[in-house]
Parts: structure tokens; C-alpha cells; sequence
């Protein structure tokens, strides 16, 4: 493998011509897209006829003409990346708000059971909203049991009343089989509620026809829909008609433009809403998620795990960087878009990865993360990095340590 | 008066700067401010320089050079508006979510006591959001106790948790004595917890030396911080230490790129964060709040009143206007920044005035619904609409029955 193979594998690349549809910068390369996505062009245009005309020129006369029905338009867009018929999918506040809507559901949907079962290395504000709810109820009521990954299976039981995973683990890439702990939590009785956020957009999800219950989201990276996009939630179609949920507020109500005194659930998924939706927001998703019309995610999936393979084949091959424990699984079935490396200087090597043009990302305490984004990752830029790494690793060009304590690495 | 006295008025108005600081459409005269307010033309600036510079530019690095602290950034603009010294204000989610924060968080302040008590027509939302918290952790924990308005002294007693009410009326104007409220909830032992959304921006409000508990307000009527602006929560000081909020997210962890497993509260505001925040809603509202730098509020109540007042007065001159029952309070210390009429063809009339150029807004069940923002509505504009209304109601063109039931009117 040569440089100029990476060149003739972009070449060849059926999904090359979605690069050009993203604001890149000249002379970076950006591995962070698992985290926030790069900038669609037809974002900038939207976000400009928003502000100009919807807002500006039809003030609040776009609430009907413009804004009314984004939260299901934009949910409705999202429904096939996630493998969702019709009906299911909204879109609305954050992806940690939802989750409590959700988590609240969930309790009340499994009546009797009142254990939420995660894994202890779920993202930690899936099980910060469980905490919170736990604590607001009463342990009595919703307890959440945080186990290790490998102790999930026997965990289930008669107490479960929802599994609640993220499909691919923010730290390590791991991806969870989605399927097949669906199916063990409902021969356990439970329900499950799977966070999309780091899998949707990265490779082919079928949330209907794996019987997933209840599932969010979030929009802002693979889905490129910019700094804290509005987040979605999934609700199987045979749950709806007795779900509820308690953050009901007005935008929520069946008729909130009547201004009744007493709340009365909206249909469907209207319920899922809550307080007014941030416009600009929500405009950006829905302009980004355009780009999806005519993508094919086997397609994504295929591209995103020959760009991991290659990485890792690439650091493998370098001895230089022999340093570099792998903490992703080197299969490419069992791994999201993202590789993982640990190295007690982790963090000086990612902040002098920066500096050389390559963002890529860092989780405490010591973990180096690579995400790949195949609409618009390149082979080339694997290629880069690696000789990048390889030559501050050798130079010793990172053991600067330059932590610092609140706020993200890069 | 004559339209040349109003053009006068105008011409003299200390405030008449501002006017010229918002993208406000030709041949439109626009009375919903108080609804949405209109666009700014710093807020097309910073939203260019949000999507092309920070998020297409310095992508994830955008949070740490830009992002991470929008939020209580955002939360210190807002702070003199409503009259709170540093450390006491956030920006956060919408105002329905920091409803339900602020409600558990009052719960758990006061201890052993368990009504919010609130008047029947409080902006639904509140009522809603009081509803799904009780619904959630049971009445025997959360009543609701929704009172007319007169009756709101008489029902404060030893049970009563919160007293929650809207400063502002939505539907007829009527504004509230908050600092009497204040100390009569005060004196029955009960915490306050004020919606701000239809007042601020429009009066000056002083939540720190009215000794005001807890209070939450929208961005996007006189903040002008676009459709679906996020929204504030305000805790006073004196609370901080004690407070917890159930919606405990991983933006509000002491530490959140810790990615610890447990939720530890953020100190001070920042706990009341949830979710990853909406940066292009908070970038707009903070360009939008850059405008009150140099504004006394107190001027600003003043035409605020003086506007008001000019409406009911001309109308009242019109003999053909006589149709219309006044609801708002007639003395201008007792109303918010609108005027309120009744007539039952008021849907009709709302719908021919916007055909007319005036935007108006309608309140089922007959409401008519004039909002007056001082920094860019004028004399004239006051003029100019009665003039239309007498108009259409002489030629009676306002009398087809146009209603639509889900959406807002204009």
C-alpha cells in the first residue's frame, strides 16, 4: 500500500462526490466527525433564508408557513437512516431531554418493573438522566443498575423493565449487537431504549425490523447538522397509542394553539414534543439531512469499515507506533466509524496531532480517537494521518502536557 | 393627536435608534414583537461567522474557542434585563424544560410541603409542565392547584411549595404586582417562581431586590432572539448550595469531559444545564442581547405605556371602533407591552388586518391581541393601524370565518 493507492481508492470512491457537498478547510484533516460533523453548504444557504425571509421578512407568520411541522418533517427524514417506517420519528430538544422522556415512558409502559440496566461505560449523560430520574421518583420506583458489558446478559430478569445502550461506545468503538439484545431483553420482559447517537449515519440501522422499542438520538455528528442540533426520538408504532411521557409541554398538546389549562397529548409523536423548538436549529438538520436522499448506507458502511481496516493495518505496519495500544476491536463488524488507541501521553499526542493538521480526538484518561466520516473521510487522509503520527511519535514532539480540566481537547 | 403628532413623536423619541438596528419588512407594521421579535441585523452577522467560521472553520474546536461557556455567557447578558447580579442566570433549553427543572427544584427547597399553586390562566405551558411533574412523582408528592386569579392570596397556606405565575398575562395583558406577590408568598412560607417570557425587555424588572426565588423567561419576544431562542433560568444566590434539578444532563456535571459514571452538579448556574445547547440559537440570541447594552428599561416601560396608551385612546376616539371591548387593563401601570380587544369576529379581523400590512395576533376564543416593542414600534405605526381597523371594521371586510385549528392565526 502507497500513498498513491489511497488516491486511486478516493478515486474510485462511489461516495466521493458527497466531499464536495461539505465547508472543509484547505490543509486539515478532520477525523473528529464522530463528534461534530463538518459544515454542509446547503446548511449556510438554508440558515440564510431562514434568518432573511422567514424570520426577518414573514416574522411570525413563518410559524405557519415555514415552522409548524419541522420537528416531524425532520423526524420523517431521519426515520430511514434509522431504519424506521413513517410515524415514528420526531425531532425535539436534546438527546439528554429525550432520554428522560423516554426512560419515564419506558417505566410507565413495563408497569411492575422498575430497574433501568445499562452498562457502566454507556455515555455518561444516558446514565446521568436514569440518575436523575431515579432520584426524582424515588429508588423505590426506577433504580438504575449499572453493570459491566459482559455481566448485561445476566442481568436481565424479572426486575428489568428497560435496557437502555448506546449502540457504539463513545470510548472504545465497540459496537453493541443491536439486534440480538433486543431480543434477549424482550425474552427477559424488558423493553429497550438504544441512543443512536454515535451509530446513525455510520452504517445501516433497522430499528423496525429488529423490534427496537423505544430509541434517540442525536443531530449533530454523522447526521452534520452543527453544534447541539436539535436530537430525535423513536417510538415503535405498537407503544404509542398508551405511551405518555411527563415533559408535556405546550408544543406537546394535541391542540396548543386552543390554550386549554389542562394538558391532552398530542398524536403520535406530537407528544414528544415539549417547550418550542429551537427554528434555527432545527433548519440546519433539516437542510443537512437533504444530503441523505440518495445515499446508500451499506454503501457508508462498507467505506467507513475499509478506512478503519486500513488505519489500523497502516499503525500496525509502522513500528514507530508499535507505542500505540489498539482498544478498538480489530474486527470491523464488531467497531463504529471510529479507532481507539491508548497511550499514557494520549492527550499531548492529539493536541500535537492539531497543531500538524489532523483534528482528530481525545477521551480521558489516556485514549487517542480517530472517527471516520465516509461521506467526506478519505483514504488519502488516513494515509496522513498515520505518517503524521508516525513522525511525532518518533520526533517525541508530543510530550508536552498541556491537560486542561473543563472544556473538550482540541 | 394626528398622524403628524405621532410623526413628531417619533422624530423625538430617545429610543428611535433602535428601530434602525432591526430587518423590519416594508409597507408591515408589526405588532407581535411581543410574540416574536424581529430580527436584529447584528444576529445575520453572527450566525454567518457561527456556521462559516466557527462550526465550517475551527469545527469541533469551535467549542472550546467559541461554545463551551455560551451558555452563562449568554445567561450574564440577560441577568440586568431582569435585573439579577452576576452568577445567578443561565441559558439553557426551552422555557418549558426549565419549568419542570425549576418546579422539582422548588419541591425539593421547601420541604414538606407539596402544592404549586398558579392561577387558571397562566400561559398553559406552566400549568403543563406543573402537570406532568405531579403526574410523574404523584400527587401525593406534586399538586397543582390552578385558582382564578382572585383568589391567588387567599389560597396561599402551609401546603403551598411555589407560588407560579407569568408576570405578563398572554391573553389579556394584565400584569401582576411581582414584588407584592413576592412577599405575600413569602409570608406564607412559599417560594415564587415567575415566568418572565411576556415581560422582559418590555419593563424594567428587578428579580434580585424584589427578593424573587426562582424564575425562568423565552428568548425570542422582546430578547428578539429568533424563533425557538433558547431560554433562561435564574436562581437566586441564596438557593445555589441547596438546589438540585432532576434533568441532570452531562453539560450540567462538574466535570463533563470527565465522562465520569456518576452525576455530580456543576457548581452554581451550571447545573441547571441538561443536553448539549442549541450554539446556533444561543449565537443568535447573544448577538441580539448585545443591543440592550446601552438601553434603559426604564425608557423603555415609558413608551412601552405611552404607545399603549395612544391605541386605547385613539380607539376610543373612533365611534365605529365602539364594537371592540376593551380587555386589557385601561391604567398603564397594570398592563405588559399589549392591548387586548374582544369581539367575536376577532379571528377574521386579526386575518384581514395582516392583508392590510398590520401583523396583529388572535387568542381564541375572540381575542384580539396588540403587542407594542418599544425599540422598534412607533407612534405612527399606532396611528397607522387604527386607521386600518376603522376601515375595515366601517366595510365590514373582516367578516369571513377563516379559522384554521392547528397553527398559529397570521
Amino acid at each position: 500500500m502507497t500513498r498513491q493507492d489511497c488516491i486511486a481508492l478516493d478515486a474510485a470512491d462511489p461516495l466521493r462526490v458527497h466531499r464536495l457537498q461539505f465547508a472543509l478547510p484547505d490543509n486539515l484533516i478532520y477525523l473528529d466527525g464522530n463528534s461534530l460533523g463538518a459544515l454542509p453548504h446547503v446548511v449556510v444557504e438554508r440558515l440564510h433564508a431562514t434568518l432573511s425571509q422567514q424570520w426577518g421578512t414573514d416574522l411570525i407568520r413563518g410559524w405557519n408557513r415555514h415552522w409548524i411541522d419541522l420537528p416531524t418533517v425532520v423526524g420523517e427524514k431521519i426515520a430511514p437512516i434509522i431504519g424506521a417506517a413513517p410515524g415514528q420519528v420526531i425531532c425535539a430538544d436534546s438527546t439528554s431531554v429525550n432520554l428522560f422522556k423516554l426512560l419515564a415512558a419506558a417505566l410507565q409502559l413495563n408497569p411492575g418493573r422498575t430497574v433501568i440496566l445499562s452498562q457502566d461505560d454507556n455515555f455518561p449523560t444516558d446514565l446521568y438522566m436514569a440518575q436523575g430520574l431515579s432520584a426524582l421518583v424515588g429508588e423505590a420506583r426506577c433504580e438504575l443498575r449499572q453493570v459491566p458489558e459482559a455481566q448485561l446478559l445476566n442481568s436481565l430478569n424479572a426486575d428489568t423493565a428497560v435496557l437502555l445502550l448506546t449502540q457504539v461506545n463513545f470510548r472504545n468503538g465497540r459496537c453493541h449487537d443491536l439486534q440480538a439484545l433486543t431480543a434477549a431483553a424482550h425474552r427477559a420482559g424488558a423493553l429497550v431504549l438504544w441512543d443512536l447517537s454515535h451509530s446513525a449515519g455510520a452504517m445501516p440501522i433497522h430499528l423496525d425490523s429488529w423490534h427496537v422499542d423505544l430509541a434517540v438520538g442525536c443531530g449533530y455528528k454523522f447526521l452534520n447538522g452543527g453544534p447541539g442540533a436539535p436530537a430525535y426520538v423513536y417510538v415503535a408504532a405498537r407503544h404509542q397509542a398508551a405511551v405518555i411521557q411527563p415533559l408535556t409541554g405546550w408544543m406537546g398538546h394535541a391542540a396548543p394553539f386552543d390554550f386549554d389549562q389542562d394538558y391532552a397529548p398530542g398524536a403520535g409523536m406530537l407528544r414528544f414534543l415539549c417547550g418550542t423548538p429551537s427554528i434555527l436549529g432545527l433548519s440546519a438538520l433539516d437542510a443537512a439531512l437533504d444530503l441523505w436522499a440518495d445515499i446508500d448506507l451499506e454503501q457508508v458502511r462498507l467505506k467507513s469499515q475499509q478506512l478503519g481496516q486500513l488505519f489500523i493495518a497502516l499503525v500496525a505496519a509502522e513500528p514507530t507506533l508499535g507505542v500505540l495500544d489498539l482498544l478498538s476491536p480489530a474486527v470491523a463488524d464488531s467497531r463504529g466509524s471510529q479507532v481507539c488507541y491508548e497511550h499514557q501521553a494520549g492527550y499531548a499526542m492529539v493536541q500535537a496531532l492539531a497543531e500538524a493538521g489532523v483534528i482528530a480526538d481525545f477521551r480521558a484518561p489516556n485514549i487517542l480517537r480517530f472517527g471516520f466520516s465516509p461521506l467526506y473521510t478519505q483514504f488519502v487522509d488516513v494515509w496522513d494521518t498515520v505518517v503524521q503520527l508516525t513522525s511525532l511519535v518518533s520526533n517525541g514532539t508530543y510530550q508536552q502536557p498541556r491537560f486542561q480540566q473543563r472544556g473538550l481537547v482540541t
